[in-house]
């Protein structure tokens, strides 16, 4: 590890290691390295579910941008600044003696301080086509890529609060769309449900279920089956999956707090209940699920992994301002 | 206002106004302007502190790029998504029945909600001439104006690292430079400071004040005032102050609540203690004053401040997220 110092007591295979390669690992990393942390980026794959976004347009100062374009900027920018990144699954995590233990598929590596930010896993409506035309039509981010079907022909299938609110964000972008429900109703957004209701660009399809994604390059069409069994194809362009997600953050233990859903307790400057372990973006309690804040959370996260592992090796803890005051 | 709704008591010029306009209040511009607010971004000029860094090499995907650049980029991504912006000066604020009036160098604007993202301001000297001859020799800027001074006599006032780094970047130009600092040294920055010492166009005044600034259309002296009291008039063509930054959020009066420096305390989703009122950026408690994270923050406000308008107007508080479980 880089910290030459008598001080500190156990060396490691890293200073940093982050979980996770979308926005706030990305950023962390570059945060990190920038500050001479010898930082590895352990993740599945690059870009989490950016990656399955083809029109990025709200990261500020860039006014439109692949979602995987992004994230390899991102990347790259952390890589010049010295980063590492392998691409492989994390099984567990412990601290023994200051130290944290990193369990992957590529083996064990040690590390001064860890960063959580391996965000979540969308709910797949798991039926035939889905996984070919993600990216293609189908998409898990109405926030993203609504503007993509304006005056198009699209469906958003769910029972979240977000399924509405992708309906009616749509209906507002003049889509014609039709919302897929298996349930009877929405009971607890009777408010936001009678205002998708009363829309007239919105088609409401209770107690229904999608069987099926089709498509030519791009989604053409799905098959749905109703209450009573029968199945009917629906032409369209989009299909805006709103199921929810998973925070899958078992392997984590009892190293951090949850809240509801799975989400990594932290405070303002992203610490866990564990000393040295960090968590940054849709992997946390953090509201909002965007790229620029999730970027901003993972700099913040690497910032006080800096100062914790300088504390640590007994060397001043700077900070990164240049808001210094005068001497005193 | 943009807000159709009869449960709407009262109109307004508009949806939000932004007190700011750099990173935080930038990127709020554009998350609102998004979300269809009718949304101005009020501020003295653009970019502040950024539009002073020639190369910024820590915006996540974006490996250099000049300050002013980045902060026009930021503006021109807000604008095209709506958000209107002027130039001027704030002065008061107050919320009264609901709605904010905004007290600005032109004129008096409504507004449902307000984000602050005015950032720092540079400590003055407070000394007779200061402001006469702001622009006119006095600067707070070594990286702007520094060019403007090539082979001429200058000083550099106060105790910070920018202090040092701006003597050393002036020397560099051939000016001949005086450093005045009103205690004994620079204990923190001591290998900068040894430097700046082994300067030959460097002098150096410690135990040294400032009593006025004078001057013919520009700036031609000012007076030094030493540890014994005698006074001495030093001849001159430019004056650097770099005293540090301080909040100057005076004209917020008992809306919000302060920590030390002036700074705004906020919670995680940037409310203040007065509903419809945000503060994002480097004018808050937030630790790190990095464009990422102040960006990020903005983003924060804006959603914030979007389902509080909502909210009132009686609408949906539609959320951003997508992290909701599907209901039962």
């Amino acid at each position: 590890m880089s910290i030459k110092d008598n001080t500190t007591p156990v060396q490691t295979d890293y200073d940093l290691i982050i979980v996770g390669g979308a926005a706030a690992g990305l950023a962390a990393a570059l945060y990190a390295s920038r500050r001479a942390l010898k930082t590895l980026v352990i993740t599945k794959a690059l870009g989490g579910q950016l990656s399955m976004t083809p029109s990025v347009e709200n990261f500020p100062g860039t006014k439109e941008i692949n979602g995987m374009d992004l994230m390899q900027n991102f990347l790259e920018h952390a890589q010049s600044a010295g980063a590492e990144i392998t691409y492989e699954t994390v099984s567990n995590l412990s601290k023994k003696d200051g130290v944290f233990y990193v369990q992957s598929t590529g083996g064990e590596r040690t590390a001064q301080a860890v960063i959580l930010a391996f965000g979540l896993t969308p709910r797949n409506l798991e039926v035939p086509g889905e996984e070919e035309y993600t990216g293609k039509g189908v998409t898990y981010c109405a926030t993203c890529d609504a503007p993509l079907f304006k005056n198009k022909k699209t469906a958003v299938v769910g029972g979240t609060y977000e399924a509405l609110d992708a309906a009616l964000l749509l209906a507002k972008l003049n889509s014609k769309v039709t919302l897929i429900h298996d349930k009877s109703g929405y009971p607890s957004q009777k408010k936001m449900f009678a205002e998708v209701e009363a829309n007239e660009n919105i088609t409401i399809r209770l107690h229904t279920t999608v069987l099926r994604v089709d498509g030519e390059m791009t989604v053409k069409s799905i098959t749905l089956k109703n209450e009573e069994g029968s199945e009917e194809v629906l032409e369209l362009d989009g299909v805006f999956v709103e199921k929810g997600h998973k925070i899958d953050s078992s392997w984590v233990g009892d190293l951090v707090d949850y809240e509801r859903g799975g989400a990594i307790q932290i405070n303002e400057v992203k610490e866990t209940k564990t000393e040295g372990l960090y968590a940054a973006g849709d992997v946390t309690t953090q509201r909002d699920k965007q790229v620029v804040v999730s970027a901003g959370a993972g700099a913040t996260a690497a910032l006080s992994a800096y100062q914790y592992i300088q504390k640590k090796a007994g060397k001043p803890a700077l900070l990164v301002d240049w808001d210094h005051s005068e001497e005193a």
